[in-house]
């Protein structure tokens, strides 16, 4: 599978731009500020949905533009996303609109390498949360439905307990309800996370090692308060946090993926080269991952590559 | 001026290590993770007396020793810098001791290209007050104090707001006294910040320009709600609001200095080409300005240099 044609109207500084790609290895050249990253987060936003760059699908609209348009055939298949500036967005598959695009999401996997990747290490939770659930809805479209769901349900309970708050009142049986669907899917989502970073530690750390020369010890480890024995009762029992917080304090949405080299967190004692090994050994193990899963391998996009390894190791 | 010797004691990954550098330019070269970066860093620490890394000290000492110190000869000049751990650090000139380290920063002007700098685009304000505040703080003396008195005054500020808040309790006279401090204060802050930038920013457009080739029209706007004719009215006035927040809500640290590229964001718009150049000429800008002001040249600080621009741009 691979991208044979892509058709761009209005989308960022493209007004109307047409290309055609070879199966393989596709090299795409020009000035700065030219359109290089915006054509592959074309490629990304066709299979993901989404933009890698903007959060808000506006942005993805050229600025003095209403509409925009990205068309890619892969091979018989032709996959289009319109968006309306102050509308929503639609995907299609052969002229035919998705209903949800959750039903979209995974058929074209992509992985993408960037600049910006190191911010997986130096930031927050919520980054790498991001990374693994990106890697995960693509694999498993169950595990994008139960994710869509919890997250559902916990605006849901949030928005319950801030009007609690405002209006100084409570309403037990009704918070539990919301707790019950949070407790009951964040369960599923925390075995499929858990059984994912036992699968894709091994090809991680087989990675690391060829760019490091065996030089350091790696680990990732996924850290869930789901993980305590008795995590449904401090679940509940954290009510009174939550009513305070005016949101869930606690559940799978605080999961962490800590990044571990040497027994020290890489965040604190990785050197820059380290930091980019290991980002890279986490996107070719997304590579192969995805490869196993999907049974063939996900378009690759490369963002500035040379950025990321030294001389040797890009040999 | 140049550091002709270096000996660093329990720094970050060094136990013991001596180096001498040449008049000139000096290449350092070593495997990912052997401390190229915090080699670097050292040098930056013995000028700012700070991490250019790390904002807690404690991470400068080796993670198993209580005890770092950085030794640097500056011609006949010695410079000596001691950490303990859980202490504070100290800085020796000749062996005699700093009674403040704001007497130290200026003498040993450093310019770092470090390649987490396009945070300087993505992050919030205080990222691009803090360079400047750096650069404005290596350059005059006076600035540094004022900064340094302005934070005082803030924090106090700040704190008996919150003392207020807690205790339900308000006196007016009292906070005028910070009040008044941080009006008086900021106003000099404010005007120093303004002027510096306007001799900053044709120094900053010439290297653009001659980076990008004159492609596009770049601009540093400072904005500061200073700049308000009845400034002082406007910040008296938001008592209330800094009640309820806490803190004080209006002065020159919320101020920004907005990065523009044809009369857009570069943060919304820029491409990663164009960021990296409007970084890169920052930094020459940076560099030119402390060599008018100080009369030599500072130390530059290059790490992983060719990150940073194409091949074109590098020649």
């Amino acid at each position: 599978m691979y991208i044979e044609k892509l058709q761009l109207s209005n989308f960022r500084n493209y007004e109307n731009q047409f290309y055609e790609f070879s199966e393989g290895l596709n090299c795409i050249v020009g000035k700065n500020g030219s359109g290089k990253t915006n054509l592959l987060d074309a490629i990304y936003f066709l299979s993901l949905c989404k933009s890698s760059i903007h959060s808000q699908d506006a942005l993805s609209i050229k600025f003095d533009k209403d509409f925009a348009q990205i068309e890619g055939r892969f091979g018989k298949e032709l996959i289009t996303c319109s968006m309306q500036r102050g509308g929503k967005k639609s995907f299609f598959y052969d002229k035919v609109p998705y209903e949800k695009l959750s039903e979209h999401i995974g058929k074209y996997p992509v992985v993408l390498i960037a600049p910006d990747d190191t911010d997986l290490i130096r930031d927050g939770s919520e980054t790498r949360r991001k990374l693994f659930d990106g890697i995960l809805s693509q694999i498993d479209g169950e595990y994008l439905k139960l994710y869509l769901s919890y997250n559902k349900s916990l605006d849901q309970r949030n928005s319950l307990l801030k009007q609690f708050a405002e209006h100084n009142y409570f309403d037990e049986d009704l918070v539990r309800i919301y707790s019950d669907q949070l407790l009951v899917t964040g369960k599923k989502i925390f075995d499929l996370r858990k059984n994912f970073v036992s699968q894709f530690l091994p090809l991680f750390k087989k990675h690391y090692d060829d760019l490091s020369d065996n030089r350091e010890v790696v680990e990732i480890i996924y850290n869930s308060e789901c993980s305590e024995e008795n995590f449904e009762a401090i679940f509940l029992k954290s009510i009174a946090n939550d009513l305070a917080a005016q949101r869930t304090t606690k559940g799978i949405h605080k999961d962490d993926y800590e990044f571990w080299m040497e027994g020290k967190p890489v965040k604190k004692f990785g050197s820059q080269g380290q930091r980019k090994s290991f980002i890279m050994a986490i996107r070719m193990a997304q590579f192969d991952i995805l490869t196993q899963i999907k049974g063939f391998k996900p378009i690759l996009l490369l963002d500035d590559i040379f950025d990321k390894l030294d001389e040797k190791r890009i040999k």
